[in-house]
């Protein structure tokens, strides 16, 4: 019934000790995260984001290869990333982006491979 | 600088053996994943789905808890699926549902805690 196939490569990652300023607004966090998503070569297809009140942002891109998703708590310096791709990307180039663009002081990154 | 505060809980699941007439289309996949993301008691702030070329489909809900996203593979019959929660749903009744309308034969899961 099935198969050891690799299917998808999904980052998992925590960006720590970030620069609450520069994640607290959709405007912000909006240009960086598809500046991100180009830089890893990723297509992309459509995407939105959310502003939390007071401060906090969600926000998804839906690219040819699968998904980027983000969600930033400016309190605490916390980013949440998920890059799921199926695709021929560089993944890793977009978390270092992020991490310079956020002033992450610390970066933790899972990588989960998504098989059948 | 950092905490062990546990921000989300994400849902990694893989549904395997499943009725790729079930998950070759916008029309039926989207009806279904919003099904599953109510049943949780999710709040749907806003979705999309793409149709793959012959078949598949790539589908986003961003909820006010966070998000989940869904990838079909028709040809295979495989399904990944990601519920990324910050707040209290039912995560487990949305996959089961998934399950069952998707006619999975085996299903994969892992919970994997984000935290600071």
């Amino acid at each position: 019934m099935t198969s050891s196939k690799i299917y998808g490569h999904h980052y998992l990652v925590e960006l720590l000790g970030c620069d609450p300023s520069r994640i607290q607004q959709v405007s912000t966090v909006e240009h960086v995260f598809l500046e991100a998503a180009r830089i890893s070569g990723a297509t992309i297809v459509e995407h939105f984001f959310k502003q939390y009140e007071p401060e906090g942002v969600t926000g998804i891109i839906l690219i040819s290869e699968s998904h980027f998703a983000i969600h930033t708590w400016p309190e605490d310096g916390f980013v949440a990333l998920d890059i799921f791709t199926c695709g021929t990307m560089d993944s890793q180039a977009a978390i270092d982006f992020l991490k310079q663009e956020f002033g992450a002081q610390d970066v933790r990154q899972r990588l989960v491979e998504r098989h059948g």
